[in-house]
């Protein structure tokens, strides 16, 4: 097969050599049975341990599922149309006859599937998304303490509002990131499995075995995993819910910062350019072209994948003790999970090599001080009690765009203002006439919000 | 204004006198303008406390907010175009000059605003939001008890599966929603307000004051919200896009059960059925027509509202230090939270009075019974050692179903089976004979969930 | 009741009063009323027409359908819980009792609601959006024209590219918006009724009439509406599915061009700016804010509707011969109509008013020749024949970056190119040096796509 | 390279052999870069025909397009970092150093993609999607026919309603499916290209050629296109958003009609079967089922793809004279196509197969005769001047449910009644005994409705 001829894009476009062995091990249809052949293995060892299934099942299992592959379960789904009986069968075929009915004992292909699924994305999360998060937040981290003295105009509506540093912009999506990063976690610890058979009330495992819902949770605490307080044929669906939902936060803070970057990079603004290789080319007919195309990038995946969050409802609703209307669905999944893998990856070496344009920024702040005081400037007279600042100062920025002449300019000659700029202290005045420092706590605060999310990254 | 001139449906059709009365507390632009001026109060408390404004600054603002009404704030948007600071000119006017300079001192419009919705939003979720759905679940668990032990197939892929109770299958619903009234919660104690000014910076307030974001602190206990760690002119959004999650996912649990609902009262299931009143009329043609009309109407419901989640992450990338492409956008979470209520409320109250027809129960149980003896002939061979159980069992039901012969009567004529029957045991055998009993431990999950949730809900 | 109590933003924030008037007329409860007794009218036209009703049945139809309110069928639906027949019976109250029988004879709720839906939604893009775009178009026929010959600077990426004109960029939104306005034509010619009864056999009709086809086709042919070769009790969902995706669509449009107008006046491009009224308030803080709220406000609006698509497909599906999972989201159509119409009305009103600064346009134009002059010189390279002048330039480009130096001068200075410097024509020299001119056929296709389109909105 | 190492689900599980070479010829990446190649080729036949290229152009590019593959191009890709750049080199070392400067002469990249992907697309509905439809309304229609007698109850909300044929309840999506291949059509025809450079407005060209537009118009005539009044970099997006719509609705048509087909083999209606193989496995534990696995699916692969409109909504909003925050996410849109052939292909295969159960249809019939004769009943009074004949019929549905007496009897026993039944006709009379005739027009529709559309089909 020529990985050109696949329909899919994320295989063969997007995601590396490097990314594709990892994404392997969890997200293929290899690494989904693989999953549930652990589970298999989980309920014989359960079944064994209670004297229930003979102990020989369990090594002779264990060499079973090490040796099974997507491949053969498909042909044999093909025989008998049936995915997880498939996997049953071939299980059976590899181990002695007294080990044959243990296998799947009791089991309904949910509490595999469920559980395997629920196992699987755990690890997903553990392995593929917690790593590609949590290396972009120390990116961030590092830009922003670079950073965090680097003043920068803020705005707000896309128009100059007042000033800021560029490590507080960046701590922003330090603690945001992190934030999600927490959540991500959150939601991986409630995911759980369920072992209670065809219709989730033991119906089948009540006839074998004394007190199947401890059955139940000893298979959970083998797989690491918690039960569910009830079921019916399937997990109930909110806590996967739950996960996607902190999947597509966590993406949609990527996109964010993805669109944030690619604005700075305007040609009018310029204050920051995505790295440009010697031999790249930017666009087929004009030479000169630096497109920020990796920033493009990820908000276009955020653009493919946010949405399918409306597939994640509509799969939460099944019919009485489950329908099938999510089998196709579902196994879409994995796809997500990459795209924000791979989007979190690009987005961090993107970041690495971007070029910060500090003269720029410096431009920039002073193109926009002459309008931008007028902030400061109301608030240090509404301080020494001028009882209607607000109004006065909207009044002179009006007339300073009209006849041209700088706001603080203007402000310095008014009568009305003129009687309080004797209160003005000397640091007040300064700051006034040099609107580029006055950015707040935004220093303090990049340091506080980097010394927090730096602790927290190390929870596990 | 008559109300069946306005063009959204939910003021005129849907909320009741009642439910108007509450949901305008918290759900209205009245609500939204009366918190808007508790924030601005909190500020001006805290700000007296510190010693910055006047004591006496404090009464007359209280007494200023009780007075204000979004009529009068809305006449002067209507001169200056700006919605909060209408708000502040509207509080000033009400106010002493010595009072004026500390209204709104320091604030940006969405310090007020963000955190006026933050506290909104957690108001309406206890005063709204939660009574509903604990209304629900209440309910819930009363029906869950009542046919704990009424026997009831169950179905997966809308075909008969294997028996369960009546109760079982409302205690997963009961333990899903309870589930999601926790989540609810969760997210409530994480809405967070901010007071960092303009750019998140806290620009204007250092030079008043010296330590901002102890003033910030101050106003957000004041208030019973948590702060941000960090933020630009707005809150981070995740803390609201969780919250909206959360409801969202609860308005899921109801539709799968309006769904559910809605199947067991097609004309051929009958087990359920939407009391109908007896002048009640069901169709404009066809007089007999008894039609689950609020099941539908709250699966309606959620079509309408799940997709608004999209709304939620879109509106969540905001340029910079904030973008106002939201500023409509959000003014239709209201519908949402109205939305949730009334259906949750509807159900509620159909299921109060939904007839639950044992009879039609029974009636579809047994016709169950011929083919999901399979099940139980599969595990009880196995159990004693048939080493191919399930495949022997499916080819039975194959012939069982072409021969027009009850399963169980071919299985005990069948020369590979008929070993095994002695080994049986007899309440095996009874089983087998009785399948209607055959619904495992639905009584005690059942009973164990509901215990669980009764405790779970008196928690805060 | 007090506006301001209300729950839906709609009607009381973003409706104008003369807006409220319009739109109620197409997209209010009255209004559904009132059209729903429109088509009962018909019915009745029809019947004595046939002479299946009496002839005075008709005058007294219309007198009572003038009366009706839907204060009036709301009391009765209170009672029977049932809309269409309530309406039905109100109708009756007000007809002698020979006439009696012959209102709704033979009709399903659906007939009635199916079809004055496809009426309403016809007659509301007529008298509502149509309008609204169409003047939207005038306007942006207008701005183009003006500025035809005024030259900009284009941008891919968020980069220079090469430039255009003013009125060029604006063409594109002529044509785009042009487009969208024939297609919802196009769809709204295909809204079509039914009457073919409860289960869209036309079984009640024909006990009744030899040929109820023709009865359908003729209320069709009064009310202006196709009819559908064949339906259920409801009419099929495609058609409105179009409007609706008509209607999205041409909003998508609108959001696009607030986008890029909201970035034209980003501070850093200044290149337009929504009018500012003398009084008006841009920040409760920065008194020198001039934000894009306008475009900010479209662009919202389409984030609120645009994902309302996802429930027109949800309730597309509907089973067997109709369920009633729709009840509640379509109600919340006109919310649509609505939007989309003050969206465009505003949109209207903001261009009316812009600042196009002409200075700016120049200085970024300017500032970009330095770099754009690369396409224009690899072309005219590439014309006289160098073989790899796309490479050549690139390399230049990178060069000019690093070294500081326009790329034209050292363009100029390179040994590989001077040879062909001969070859180059008076005309391609100058534009070289004065890329500002350099802007193809903006002018010329302005003219082309405006004429156009001025025939077209002619068009019915 | 082993496919079940792949992360996207379609290309290994869902895609058969047969499809995945019919789908890899147009949905490929190997296929999209073919027909880049293909659009640079009329590229250089326009402009060899005119004059400007050398006429050995022509056959040298040919071979080289007929060389090209995706394996190729994405080395140079890798070096170069630009996907369509990549290709052109690839090209122009296959070609004379006389036709090098040709190959892509004046060309931007979106004069090459847009152009392609309409050309793409448009042979992709012609091979792909119209084949699988139009098989599937074949069977449709003969599924029609075949039972256009077939009596079956028809059901509004799930409830019995009145008598409809099976043949009838087909050919209601006969119909839908039908409109939607024509507007698929529609939408196909509507697909354009464009070749107007950069920024939309020929400025490279212009440099070249006389007249650039006419150049444009050649270029779409030789592919078969459309030629957009006006562009920026890009086509306008609208064309393709009107085919995405048509083709979700098509889907949404065919998830409807799968849903319907889940419902009519519930067990207990039990009116149609999917076929089942005599080695198929229904569940891992339940050796009796028999689920209707295949329409499941295709409801499943609906709730996948319909929310994909959204992205398309999305990223029909493109900044200026167009952004490339579509990169990623339209590369997905193969997807879709497949996604939507595949279903189409599984429906046919299964409806070709399936049982219908005759007996469960009169079954279920007879079942629902007590309570529907109440529409006739209510219809015949009526005609016979009962001047509250819905109201009077609707009460005996109340007391006959009550008193467990048939309808029938008890209106035939009812001294309001009494004195109508002399009016009755004969054949009133018959039907009221034997409702399972009362399915009206049915019949003579379904026919109408075949012929229709077989018709329609011819039509290209």
């Amino acid at each position: 097969m020529d990985e050109f001829d696949l329909i899919s894009p994320l295989d063969f476009r997007y995601i590396s050599e490097k990314e594709k062995k990892l994404y392997s091990a969890f997200l293929s249809e290899n690494a989904r049975i693989k999953y549930q052949a652990k589970v298999e293995l989980a309920l014989v060892k359960v079944l064994a341990r209670k004297g229930i299934a003979p102990k020989k099942a369990v090594p002779e299992l264990e060499k079973a599922v090490e040796k099974i592959s997507a491949k053969e379960v498909y042909e044999e789904e093909k025989k008998i149309k049936h995915d997880v009986r498939a996997l049953v069968n071939c299980l059976r075929k590899k181990v002695s006859s007294e080990s044959k009915p243990f296998i799947h004992f009791s089991a309904t292909s949910y509490d595999i599937v469920d559980t395997s699924n629920a196992l699987r994305y755990k690890n997903a999360v553990n392995e593929i998304i917690l790593p590609s998060l949590i290396e972009l937040e120390k990116e961030l981290i590092r830009l922003a303490l670079k950073y965090k003295k680097t003043p920068q105009i803020g705005r707000t509506h896309g128009q100059f509002a007042e000033p800021i540093t560029f490590g507080f912009f960046i701590a922003n999506y330090v603690d945001r990131l992190g934030n999600r990063i927490n959540e991500i976690k959150r939601a991986r610890n409630e995911l759980s499995g369920k072992f209670s058979g065809a219709v989730g009330a033991y119906n089948a495992s009540s006839l074998l075995i004394k007190n199947p819902e401890e059955i139940e949770k000893e298979i959970m605490k083998e797989l690491g995993l918690k039960t569910q307080l009830i079921s019916t044929q399937v997990a109930h669906p909110e806590q996967f819910e739950d996960l996607m939902h902190s999947l597509v936060s966590a993406f949609t803070v990527l996109a964010n910062l993805a669109d944030d970057m690619r604005n700075l990079q305007r040609s009018e603004i310029n204050e920051i350019a995505e790295f440009f290789d010697s031999k790249q080319v930017g666009s087929s007919t004009m030479p000169h072209k630096r497109n920020p195309i990796n920033f493009e990038n990820v908000k276009s995946f955020w653009k493919q994948f946010m949405p399918r969050m409306n597939t994640v409802y509509l799969d939460a609703i099944s019919e009485h003790q489950r329908d099938l209307t999510n089998s196709a669905s579902v196994r879409f999944v994995p796809e997500l999970f990459a795209g924000l893998s791979l989007s979190a990856n690009r987005l961090t070496k993107t970041l690495k090599n971007i070029a910060v344009d500090k003269e720029s920024m410096d431009f920039n702040l002073e193109k926009s001080s002459e309008s931008i005081v007028a902030e400061p400037l109301y608030i240090i007279l509404a301080k020494h009690c001028h009882t209607n600042a607000h109004e006065k100062v909207r009044e002179l920025t009006v007339k300073a765009k009209k006849e041209k002449i700088p706001l603080i300019e203007l402000a310095f000659m008014d009568n009305e203002i003129i009687p309080f700029l004797d209160k003005f202290s000397e640091k007040e005045i300064e700051l006034l006439l040099n609107v580029k420092t006055y950015y707040g706590l935004s220093e303090q605060k990049t340091i506080k919000v980097c010394s927090y999310w730096k602790k927290e990254l190390k929870k596990k």
